[in-house]
């Protein structure tokens, strides 16, 4: 059995975690923390969980938590830099599900979180988490950096288009939109259910966080510099983002054929036959992307739509999916579960 | 023009006062106060006011309020009793929306509310603020205690059973359900909508702070003491309230022509036709309580449905209707709109 | 490997089977039947079943039928009581999820149900499945008929009091909420969002068609008449029941301690502890019943609160329950899966 | 009195003209229609209007609706286009909230209703019913076609950029996002609540009616012809459509000034401050579109956001908005009313 910890565990990331785990065979979860809730039952904060764990907060504990062989990080950004140097040290495998060291840069990442990172040094040793694309890399990673929701649903859509010179990197569209859930397990006004239900807005058009994470992967992809123009908006939903991505046609194929090539062997990347186009309650639970792709009118314009649940394939599912990999186990492991519906 | 002002302008309740009040041809409103909010203007915290009103918050001062000729408390509890005497010595007319000067008997409210009533003096001055009860006492009031929103739905919809001896005092069970919104504008984790939305539940159940309400005024109405059972819902809806009341049948009458004969001459009480049931949507936005009765299978309990807008006829409505009254206004001034459906 | 079709696999207990039986080591599904969508992938239908099921719906076939070693009917009332009776005589086992085998009196189905019952020689062949009370006649049962939900969720709250002597079963109270997949798939106006969302209301307070069901059963728990006055309302939600229960207290006992011995050994009945109060979204996708029991200010009215997910514990998740127990699985085979929260 | 009569007053557009009408006081409805319901009282269908009217649905008449000054029609396509050379003939005029004659080429209806238009030569006698654009026209015109819900909110956010001269007409990107109410008032799976709520999707990607008919108008307002990817979206809100409109910048300006100019003068458009960004909520009820314009980290890249309720600028209050210039009364009679926020 592989043990794992989990840091940060009373958010929806830890949570989701703790659900898929229990389906894990080869998985034991052994200690998760929070400051705030530290002694108490984990079923009383989840009641989903009763009679699945017996766990309890903990006080987070370096010691403790180097004792594992794996550490999910399911904390805000800054959490993580300030304790995974130390982790790597002791040997244990650190899953990252925080913005902490996904941007290879930590320049721009001071500058989009406004403060230094903590450990720039430790930056180059994070193997981005995106399965589809740095498989190879994360089966020896010491410290994968999970993909954020919003990225991981964009690039799963554009990198098929990016790669194969068929989207003008020049001029990229992601309409975004996530559930309130992506907003994290916390009491913000602008979350409350009298304020964001039956209601539909973009937020951070200025500039959202994910925009740099986004476009230094897509670059990578697309070997040149690309430019993304992002808006997100807030859902009235809990779980779910659904993009909706547009770029001109620089190159004429087949499209429908190029995404199911493109994913032919990827076990949780659905393409969804010609004409089919999905609905974010069709992966509601469940660790896959669904992707359509369109071109209108038979116009130059393609029009990609792709749906996660930002809490699985967007976060845990995903931190999941790397562990797998990391660790030799089938990939499937513990995300076998189909997604609820209705 | 009536001059009014509103103490706490920035919660829910402050928000529909203004809303309603444009629509009021005799009133004006001429100082809204928030201390975290002074300076800024209403309409940036209120988008749907943009045009309407070119008022900003201001610090609450007791001379600004005592100019006005009425003043509304639109705020928590324990906030209203700090300052009313003094409102009331300078001759301004209060109309409180919190709960301070509902219960009649200061030790009870510091039993149910945790502290000291400021001014037990004063409440024997405050009249409860149902019209339908006590319309001839708020004519004359310098001081109305509003109803509380689940008080009114299920004292409308108890009234005419106990003045008729229909009910059984002595077992009584109103289960209601609220939207989120009456749990006030902010953030608080439990009404997030990740956590709020798709569920449901009882809260409250070992005793919500409007039972003692309710049966102080059902207990005057019945001429001997009542027992309550209260069980309140937390619905995922914004506004609403909806209220099942449970009666044995102490006597046989017609119970459909006893509310409609009952409410006859109410302006803002709608008894449905036999047969029809209300829901919350009927009453959104709208200052209008709407009623239905039935007796299952003939058997001998009487069950009685209730819908009202909990910010409107169970709050800031409610508050106009009584200003209405008290100046001499026709009581349906300003609240003529149609409850918006869907 | 235990054969199992279903017939009228288009409706929400139908995707349900399916998702819940893929997680099943022990029973595979070869046959689905329905008239309008025969030859139709079962995946265009349900999009969380992309890569999960390779099945096509079927026209209904005796034959095939028949070559199962069970058979769920996940049909409207009226659908199974034509077919069953041919089944049973091939000796396939037979599991009914819909109303025609759950009252034990032809001619109070034919009341209800508005039409003759066309086996009433069947019906007492048939165990009522409500494993919690029949579990040993279901292990040997050819026919089982399901509960329905909402007779599920009142009967688990009721039944300790019931059996204890605690409750006064002259006078119960049953106010129960469920959400819109209650109702089935269908395009029925009165379901549609624009319609239910942010709204509530009672229906069928006339008389629903559960009443008689749980009636029936309570009488027999009871071991004398009970009355019960039923009124359920259409929660703005997707899955979920709760029911709220009410009686006088008949008899002094320790309810807590009552429920908490009544449930001790039951997989799929959870006692919250005191003071908790449970919400449909703790059982989101999950087989299980969670129930908590108040009495409020310790006067003589004991409340239950009970919910459940519809489609699960009220109708698929109890159907494999039922079927694990006619088969000799463990019980909770295929039911493991955690509720989805948030 | 403005004597109007309503055809189709069954569906929400037909709910929300009555809804709104009762705040005019200069229009009085004498007639609705409808073949399903005729003989049935308003209020029984729209329990909001209880007390409010007290009129009957009528089977649709040529004389009865003759003799009104105007007729809306409040109906599905290809209903008022069989009806309405009469009365224009009668001299009746005719608001037509459906899309019988928004288009001006009789072909290209055809091509995107299928089914040949009934009235071809009665097009050109129809105004364009978006008064922002063709307020003067309205005012004379004996036949109005009320503007689409989507494409008033679109053309609404273009027009400015693309008069300016600072869209490139070639790629305009209109993703758009609407509530259930946009599809009517009809009892259709895809829109029940168990089928659309706490979910999202995009729809008619290969092609919804009302892309011809925003490119027809956009054509118009740019000089050139332009080429719009329109993907709308299905919200899982009752009222009101986002559209999310993206632009590559052609002539350097400063976009929001050029937006307040643009609508300085207009009473239901309102652009909002520089960094604001509107939501639907903050217009449910209103007869409002919201715009909010921005160009992201500077680049190259203009994004405008704007919101409507769909059933009242999309719909029937831009109907009354257009007989109000069309009949010479102030152009906010009757629409005076707030959003209704939360």
């Amino acid at each position: 059995m592989i043990k794992a910890g989990i840091v940060g565990g009373t958010g929806y990331t830890g949570v989701e975690l703790l659900r898929l785990l229990a389906a894990h065979p080869g998985v034991e979860v052994v200690a998760i923390t929070s400051r705030a809730e530290a002694g108490r039952r984990v079923d009383e904060l989840f009641p989903n969980l009763r009679g699945v764990y017996d766990l309890k907060f903990t006080v987070p504990d370096v010691a403790e938590l180097g004792a594992c062989d794996v550490v999910f990080f399911a904390t805000p950004h800054n959490v993580a830099m300030n304790t995974v140097p130390e982790l790597l040290r002791l040997g244990t495998r650190v899953i990252d599900l925080s913005a902490d060291f996904r941007l290879r840069d930590a320049e721009l990442w001071s500058q989009w979180y406004g403060e230094p990172h903590a450990c720039p040094e430790v930056i180059e040793q994070a193997v981005y988490g995106l399965p589809e694309v740095y498989r190879e890399q994360i089966a020896t990673a010491q410290l994968v950096a999970c993909a954020g929701c919003y990225p991981t649903s964009v690039q799963l859509g554009l990198l098929p288009l990016l790669q194969a010179g068929v989207a003008d990197p020049t001029y990229l569209v992601a309409n975004a939109a996530s559930g309130v859930s992506g907003a994290g397990r916390q009491g913000k006004l602008d979350n409350i259910l009298s304020e964001a239900a039956d209601s539909f807005k973009a937020y951070a058009v200025a500039g959202h966080r994910h925009l740099p994470e986004i476009e230094q992967e897509l670059t990578r992809a697309a070997g040149e510099s690309v430019q993304l123009t992002f808006v997100p908006h807030l859902l009235p939903i809990i779980r779910g983002i659904h993009a909706t991505l547009y770029t001109k046609v620089a190159k004429d194929v087949d499209v429908q054929q190029l995404f199911e090539d493109f994913y032919r062997d990827e076990p949780f990347v659905d393409v969804l036959p010609a004409g089919q186009l999905p609905q974010t309650r069709s992966v509601r639970g469940a660790n896959v992307c669904r992707l359509a792709v369109a071109r209108p009118q038979d116009r130059d314009v393609v029009v990609v739509m792709s749906v996660i649940d930002n809490l699985v394939k967007g976060a845990s599912g995903q931190a999941i999916q790397a562990l797998n990999i990391m660790f030799g186990q089938p990939e499937t492991a513990g995300l076998a579960n189909v997604a609820l519906l209705p």
